[in-house]
Order: structure tokens, then sequence, then C-alpha cells
């Protein structure tokens, strides 16, 4: 599923460069400056906090106004500094990098976004980000998705990205896209940045109800400790390069095909970041089914992806399914405990409301050495479903978030 | 706080007995059995989980029919295995148990009472349980404190009790009580047992009125994990020996002198749990105040309570304040940033939306080696408050959960 460095194919109309700020990180490029051609769109999500960070608040803004722009997109992202409860000062940092920028690139400061992830409440000094500027503005090159990708990291062991092309109509369509985010996963949504590309011409509203959508079936389901960041971003950017022609309806033919391919792209990005999720050992995936409702599958889903005891047992490779049932319970909300089947990989555990007479132990146990752990919660009550992915949680976390600010 | 093995008190007309059940535990006692006069009474809280164990399920019905007894209360307790999700068979072993013990006391059914706690899902067998119940008939003794307190643990590393004698209307009154508990911990209520006895009499109504509010006060205040067991339970038992006088009103003055004792004994065991908490090293004390409404104090201060982030950050003695933030946003309850102050300790950390331009970083690196850390988060928005307990959350707590079961 991850990419390999040389991977990403570029999309035309995209450029892209890296340096390092100089403001956290030493010997590492952690500032990125991304650049659309002149009539391109973008969208966005960002956190529903209500503590959000400054670029956050700047971008709720600027995202409502870049619809049909004729001059570039420019967007800005530092990594080390979330520039978030900063007050005032945070939002004048995001004034001051934009005022720059608009005269670089001759562009309105609605057509500027920001994204800044690492620690919060810390003051963001942009003097060392604003005289990089003009020197990334200089070695912009359709060429750098890999720097990109790696430029955005915090905790993050490894870059995430995905790379594809599609044909649409006959034509050859690009779509690549990267992350960042291993630690405060949780929806809505996630400690994590995203930003994917593509040349794909497709109206704004359609391209923001595509990035909405994806973003639910995706980052939305994912979840490593339960925490909501400040900061979480999701870009999606079209240069319009590629026109397929005319888009008689959001859903025709056409943008089905491109959604498919957004989507899958995003899932992908959203199963990187729990398989890099701080000390992280293993892929989880919380399958609840035939729930009366979506919002209670959900609800179980993520008070199982999210409860400390199932995920320790997981990483002990210990089939304590009780824990789950402590888990639904959790929720407080009413299920049949006769129906109920949990099942760990292929193996039914539970039957008539306890545990089930023959289990192949042995079986089970090799089961659980594996990566990808897969539970199911059947709830025989309804038709509604809800995907959750999470991982286990291991000493490793605590030992990498006892001591992040320092 | 916690107690010497020495100091418990007896309780006139109450009598316990423990041994080793054989089903679990090797050479350790794991089975209590506790015996209230006739005329006692005795009132409960029990879990709020949708997925409760048997005796959950049996006390339930069991505690609205103990009103004014001419017989004696029993209740056993075991440890090791919490019967939930047991089944039918869970109910059955509840009857089992409940036939033989009614023999024994020559009471009802319904005078008997049960507590388990331990694995999940695995069926309990009773038959070396019953077996035992005539020894401990005859090893009752008003002396068995600490052998019971200790007889209920389970991951618990010390026993938790408290025992006073206050004087109500120139009378010796007792109280008593133990409790077990340290992961699955959470409101409503932790996956805690607790039992506090006293000679005291008072009606059964305003036992009940007191239980509810000093359990409000003390074991829903408190969060190891955030996760909620299938088997919580608190009894409050008085076997009324000691006679005030009439009662006009609950609240008259001695009720309260009664009620203020009983609430400060269920906040000592609450502040036991989670200073006992699985591979807990330090007790937190999350104050969320001058907030609008008491359910949004809250809403906050378990929303810090619970986040990994807050509680790894604190285990690694770093000022990581802005998890703080984080966490309070999480909530998607808008708040005031300007208005906002978070003080570790005494020290205030932030002011005008954003970090105080001088803090005394030795000061707080000192403040925060500190055994008992204090969060305040000030809303600055309303008159209402809510304190929650905590712990942090370490590599051992990880340790210890990661292959509980086998």
């Amino acid at each position: 599923m991850n990419i390999k460095e040389t991977e990403f194919l570029s999309v035309p109309g995209l450029r892209q460069a890296t340096c390092c700020s100089e403001t956290k990180y030493i010997g590492r490029d952690d500032l990125l400056l991304i650049v659309l051609d002149k009539n391109s769109i973008i969208s966005g999500c960002l956190t529903q906090s209500s503590a959000p960070s400054a670029p956050v608040l700047w971008c709720r803004e600027k995202l409502k106004l870049i619809q049909n722009s004729t001059e570039n997109i420019v967007l800005l992202v530092n990594a080390g500094n979330a520039n978030a409860f900063t007050g005032n000062e945070g939002a004048f940092a995001c004034y001051k990098k934009a005022g720059v920028l608009s005269k670089l690139f001759a562009c309105s400061s609605s057509n500027i976004l920001f994204a800044s992830t690492g620690v919060i409440g810390e003051k963001l000094d942009v003097n060392p980000i604003i005289s990089k500027l003009p020197l990334l503005k200089n070695s912009l090159s359709e060429k750098n998705f890999s720097a990109a990708a790696s430029a955005i990291l915090t905790t993050d062991t490894k870059i995430k990205g995905f790379s594809k092309k599609i044909i649409i109509e006959d034509k050859i369509v690009t779509l690549s896209g990267f992350a960042k985010g291993s630690g405060m996963i949780y929806p809505n949504m996630a400690t994590m940045l995203a930003f994917i590309f593509t040349d794909y011409c497709l109206d704004h509203k359609t391209l923001s109800k595509f990035t909405k959508k994806a973003v639910d079936n995706s980052f939305n389901r994912i979840s490593v400790d339960g925490d909501t960041s400040t900061s979480d971003s999701v870009f999606v950017g079209s240069t319009k390069k590629v026109d397929v022609g005319d888009h008689k309806t959001f859903d025709d033919r056409a943008n089905k095909i491109f959604y498919q391919a957004l989507e899958e792209g995003m899932i992908d990005l959203a199963k990187l970041i729990i398989l890099d999720g701080e000390g992280a050992t293993k892929f989880v995936e919380i399958i609840v089914k035939r729930a009366k409702t979506k919002a209670l599958a959900k609800e179980i889903a993520f008070s199982i992806a999210n409860s400390l005891l199932v995920k320790t047992a997981i990483a002990g490779e210990d089939a304590n399914w009780g824990r789950i049932v402590m888990a639904i319970g959790k929720t407080q909300k009413k299920f049949d405990e006769e129906k109920l089947k949990i099942y760990f990989q292929n193996l039914l555990l539970t039957e008539s409301g306890q545990a089930r007479k023959e289990i192949n132990e042995e079986k089970l146990k090799k089961e659980l050495e594996k990566k990808h752990i897969e539970v199911v919660v059947d709830l025989d009550n309804g038709k509604q479903k809800f995907v959750a992915w999470t991982s286990d949680l291991t000493e490793k976390y605590v030992k990498i978030n006892a001591d992040y600010r320092s």
C-alpha cells in the first residue's frame, strides 16, 4: 500500500518546494510550499475542534472564497509548530506570511492557505519562514512530491503517499497525495494533514462534495488514541489540466470514476496513518454489522477502537474478547447478548450470550500473531454497518508521548 | 489516606469470612462471605453498562426487595472471574449459590447478593465455591475486615480501606469500608467493587439516597482509562445497632453528620483506587471551574482526564498544556480562548489565548515532579465546577494489560 520515494507521479500544473525553516528541526526540511497554476480549484476539510489553530481559522474563511480563481493558489505548510492557541499573534503570523506570498505570486491573499502541525501553544516565529519564501519560489518543481511528503512529518516514521494514473473517457488523469499523522488521531478528523492533487477537470462544487464524502469514508474512520487535534486539515486541489468534456451532473460516469480513485487514495492514506501510529505494531479493523442504525454501529465501533483495554490486549496478542463486550456495554446502548456474535479474524468466539464451547485456542493464538487483526461484532439486529480502523497500543506509544514537547 | 491492616474497626452486627475458592488464584483468598445481622438494611449502586454481569443483574432485582428485613443479609464476593457475558449459565450460577446460602442462613434468596470481578466471558465454576460455603459460615467473625479487603483484589497492588468512629448525638457510630479496582476505571462507575458498613441506624430510603449522592461525589469522579466495567458495584449496609433516636427528616442533623462521614469515606476509597491505578505513578486532579453548566464542566474534565496524550505527558513530567487545549477543543464545545486560564499546580500558563510570557520553567519542572498534580481549567464563563480524578499513563499500564487474561 505504501509508496516508494520514486513512485510519485507529477501532477501537471502543480509545483512544490521544500527547505528547512530553522524554526524547530535541524538538518531536515520542514517547510513546504505548494503552488497550483492559475485556474485551479481547491477544497478542504478542517478539524471540528473548538480550539482550532490559527491556520485552520484562516483556511475556514479563505476556502469559501477560492472557487474559480484566475490566479495561483498557494499553500504553505510547516511542521514542528502547530501555531495553535497562539492568540492574536498566531493570526498575525498568518497575515504576515500571506502578505509576502501574495506579493511573490501576484495573487490575492484569499488564494493563500496554511497548514501547521506540531506543538500546541508555542509562538510561531514567522521571520525565519518568511526569509525562506523567495528561495522556495525559485526551487518550485513538479518533481518534488517525495520531498513534500517528507517535509510535513513530525513523529511519523515514514512518508505516506499514493499516486496513480486513471483513464477517464480515454484521457489520462493523474492523482497523487500524501499525508502525515501518527498520534492525536481520532475523527473529526485526526492530527493529520493530507494534500491530494489531480489534473482532472471538474467544478468546485463537485470537488467539495467529493472531498467531504471521501474524508467521511477514510480519515473519519480512524483512531489511534481517541484524541482530536487542533490542526487537522485535508486539501484536495485540481489544476484542471485534463478536461474530459462537459459534466452534465456531479455524479456522471466520468466523475464517478474519479471519485472512486479519490476515495481509494484517501483510504490508502488513512490506513498508512494507522500503520504508522505511534508505537503501533498492528493494524486493527473493527467491523460492526447488522446494527439498527449506522450511528449505533459507529458509536460501538469507536468505543471498541478507543478502548485502551482492547488495544493493549491486541498488542499482547491476548484474545481477551471480554473487553469487546465491555466496550459495547460502555456505550450504555441496549443490545441482545443472546444474538451477539464476536469474531477475531474469522473465528467465532461467542454464542448464546456466552463463550463458544469449542474454540480452537491454538489457531486463535496463531491468528492474533498476525499484523492485520479483524474484529467483527455482529449485532444481528438490523442492516447497518460501520468500519473503524485503529492500531494496538504498546508501551512505545507511552514512551513517545511522555516526552514529546521537550 | 490508606489504612494499615490493623486499623479496620469492626462494625457490630457484621461478620465476614474469606478463603481460597480454588477457581482462579492459587495460594490466596479470593472468596468473601459477608453476613449482616437480622434487621439490617443495605443499598447499592450498580454499573450502567448495557452488558452487565450476572451478579449485577441479580442484584438489580434483589436490592429492590431487601428493605426492612427480619432475616440475615448475605453477600458473596469472588475475585478472578467476573461471571459476565456467561449467558444463562451465569444466571444459573447465581441461583445455585443463592439456593445453598439461603438454606445455610435460613433466609429468603432475595436477601442474598453477589459481586464478581475478574475476566469477562469465562464460565464461573460454582461447585468449588459452593463446597466452601459451610466452612466460610463457620469462620465468620467481626474481626475479618483486613482479610475481606484483601480477598476481593485482582490486579490491585494493595488493599484499599477506610475506617472511623464518629460521634452522633453522643453515641459512637462506626463506619468501615473497603474497595478494589485499578483498571477499567471510568464512571459509571469503574471496574470497582466497594463495600461500606455501619452500625448507624437510619431508614432504607435515606440510606439509598445517601449512597447515590456519595457515589456521585466520589466514584463517579474517577477515571483510569475511560473504560467502564460490566461488574461495578457499591454496597452500603447498616446493621442499625446504634440508634440515635427518631429521624424527623432524611437531612436532619444526625443524618447530615453521618452522610458527611460516608462521603468522605467513599472519596478516600475513590482516591485510593486512582493511586493504585494500573501502572500509575501520579494522582491527577482536574478542576474545571467557572463553566456555564455543570454538564459542560464535567464533559471537559473527563475529556482531559481520559486523554492519552495528557496522561502520557504527565507521566513524562512534561508541561505540555497544549494537550489540555486539545482536550477542551475535542469536546467541540465553544469556549473563549481569550478568557481561558490553564494552571498546572498554582502556576498560570496561559493568558489572552496564548502561552503566558513569563513562565518560571524551572519551578514548573519541579512542580511536575510531584506525585500529586493539579490541573485547573478556568473558563471564566459561569459559576459551575466539576472535579475529576485520574492518574498518569505509563508504559507499565500497557504491560499489565497486554497480557491480563492468560
